[in-house]
């Protein structure tokens, strides 16, 4: 695996089948009494957030601590960075205080590769969404929400038809998503309406529909994403009645899935809108699971790349250990 | 117990004087040189705040770290739930991340109780001030103080005189105090002007005065109410200088009490408002002592709700230790 | 030592010798798997900022996390502070939840002494500066800097010459750095507009020049001072190209140093103002250095203030452990 992770491209079927590995074993850690692992002591991670995102903030800081490494929330509003500074001089300040890795929320597409490629930094770094770009470790919870209800918890994806539906356009969670889930041998469908689908869509390695009703009976997995409402006052829709209509997924919809198909959300949510509040409480959804699965996600993310000296598990485990040590 | 602490009428008797003994026991880690137990190493308390308040953030922050629990502190400002959120989204994701518990202080009263009862949350919800309703764990820190000037630290407060006074009207505090301290046998007295009183005072376990000098000189605590400046400019009152002249705390008024008596205050003060600055820093007064009983009582009450695994107290206890096993 | 560090003033040779030998031995840390040691387990150490200051609080925060202390951030901005509760309250609610250090950043010269001064706190006070009067811990750090690089790392700095360059009026880290220097002997040259030089300077322990090129062919170190744009709109000068002309560090006033010479900065930078980029980025550049000296500064700072039980270093160390233990 590489150092860093930037882009769902980065990675390569074994690299995600072996971050989902991992995420697997360490996912029984929360069941435990005592949800914390010594694996990352002395470490230290920076989350370093230009952009607020409490949710994807607060699941990394849990993912850190339960592996015991210290956490350093770092929010750039507000900071000599908006102040002027340059990314490089912060990158170098946090090098320079010992960050073992710095998770990265940037409004730039772009930002965390310019960190990781920059050479200022010695430790690892973690984009948590840039821009309208990428999202890698959304994707690959995802993934590793799709492997536990579609694949058994293990293996890849291969064959199994996933709909992203919404505004692909401003969605760093599809571009990952897709990457990842080619990768991982899911064949994609993205349905958004025209306007909302990035110029040079077609070069993804997905299909693209304008009709949400076509691809529902076929869909093993369909991802709604969220509508930015901010960014409907454009012309691209007359109302978001209207959005809901054609893009939303209500009951009528979601009984045209096959019976073991699943309803997946990034969140947060805008219920009643690209989702019906009875379709996101539906035993289908996965909505919840997601949010889990994030922390396991990202602790394994963080290990693999940290690469702590001792095994993921400090308890004997039962399968698994030797494919986790790097 | 109940698995959460919402409103002080919750608590039963016994549930107050397990919390206040508990709470004595866990006084005395504050006094030693590492000042921590490992009783909640791996549970994760997340500080839910849609509210800023920076001294009861961080009361419950240093009590759940003194007992080793990971925290992570959640500002509602800025976040997804300020762009709409749902609380029932936003406690989803809070579960879905492992949260053991839950402190909420929000500006709607009501909202941690709906957080409780909804089934959203496996862990516990710790009321932290919530609109103009509850405070719970501030009338127990009140009457941990009390009980230890008042009482030599053990049993109840069966028939102690506590007089409130103030801003009835919009005090959580007042409200959390006169429910716990009626279960604890005191006997209360509130002291404000008809307009700060609230509807249906006359339902509570206590009694009602406008005359402050009255029931001064048979009292054994009395509690002075932060007045809320914003609401003076209201036609409540002419002048802040009537307000201290008719219900602020002075030496003169201070000199009526009984010669055991203590004044008591939540903080943060109007010093030479609703207390003389005289007053505030005289021996009498508990108002720095309460900020440390806080952290004690949080301490207790987070053990309590968290159930650890382990006694409270690490090492072998001279007392009281059977007590707090639950 | 004294309790509290308040001033470089404060500090004799002796203090802050031992503080630099301290940092030196705590700097081997950062070398470590696991940079970290048990010797501040359970106390607390707060961060109390009423001036945004990410570098500096986080450079605390690291020091202290490093010790394995907890750490809890108060930011004064949108808490009761802010509502008016004086400092003595802050201060008393702090003492009342165990604050064993209380690092303070304040707009308000004088602050952190008053705070220190009042006997509100028994814990100790660090001053992480206040409004233009002082810094210590960035003088300390930059002493720890120059000896390194021109004195081996260990003893003073006597005789050595150090010109510090820039808006000395508003600089807290020029005032605390002339005071320290001239304890470790060192020959410090001050070079300033007139405009930006304090009222008093004539009796600090230093020469003043106004023209950048003298001092420089002598200077075994020169720090430049962060321009701040916002005072640049004053009369002070007539335009920013103005200023970088005269008191700016570029490639060619670089080239008038001897060999050995250093250049610092405190950061953050202006890149192209007081400084040029190549000169900032190059060899002779010891600002990244700065930052992570930084940090083991303030480790032997909260070390040597909170008295640790235990030596500094956990396991047996080669040299140095006598000089630590208080």
């Amino acid at each position: 695996m590489k150092r860093h992770l930037i882009s769902a491209a980065d990675l390569t079927r074994d690299d995600a089948i072996l971050i989902l590995d991992t995420a697997e074993e360490l996912a029984h850690i929360a069941e435990r009494p005592i949800k914390k692992l010594p694996t990352l002591r002395g470490r230290t991670v920076v989350n370093l957030f230009f952009e607020d995102s409490t949710r994807t903030r607060i699941s990394f800081e849990a993912a850190a601590k339960r592996l015991s490494a210290d956490v350093i929330n770092f929010s750039a509003k507000g900071s000599s960075v908006s102040k002027g500074e340059s990314l490089k001089d912060t990158a170098l300040t946090l090098q320079a205080m010992g960050a073992d890795a710095v998770v990265i929320r940037h409004h730039a597409s772009g930002a965390p590769h310019r960190l990781a490629g920059s050479g200022w930094l010695r430790g690892s770094v973690v984009n948590a969404g840039d821009g309208t770009h990428e999202h890698p470790t959304q994707a690959l919870l995802d993934a590793f929400t799709m492997r536990r209800r579609l694949a058994g918890g293990r293996g890849d994806l291969e064959g199994r038809r996933i709909t992203l539906v919404g505004d692909v356009l401003h969605s760093r969670v599809a571009r990952s998503n897709v990457l990842l889930l080619a990768t991982l041998g899911a064949e994609v469908t993205l349905v958004a309406p025209p306007t909302l689908l990035p110029i040079g869509v077609e070069t993804w390695p997905c299909t693209v529909s304008y009709d949400l009703d076509a691809p529902l009976p076929k869909s093993d997995a369909v991802m709604m994403l969220r509508v930015q409402r901010e960014r409907m006052n454009a012309a691209f829709f007359p109302t978001e009645r209207e959005y809901s209509r054609r893009y939303g997924l209500d009951l009528r919809r979601m009984a045209m899935l096959p019976e073991h198909a699943i309803v997946m959300h990034p969140g947060p949510m805008n219920r009643g809108m690209e989702i019906a509040a009875e379709v996101a409480d539906s035993t289908r959804s996965t909505i919840v699971e997601q949010v889990t699965n994030g922390v396991s996600v990202r602790m394994a993310v963080l290990y693999l790349l940290l690469g702590g000296n001792e095994p993921a598990l400090s308890a004997p485990s039962t399968t698994g250990t030797e494919e986790i040590a790097k």
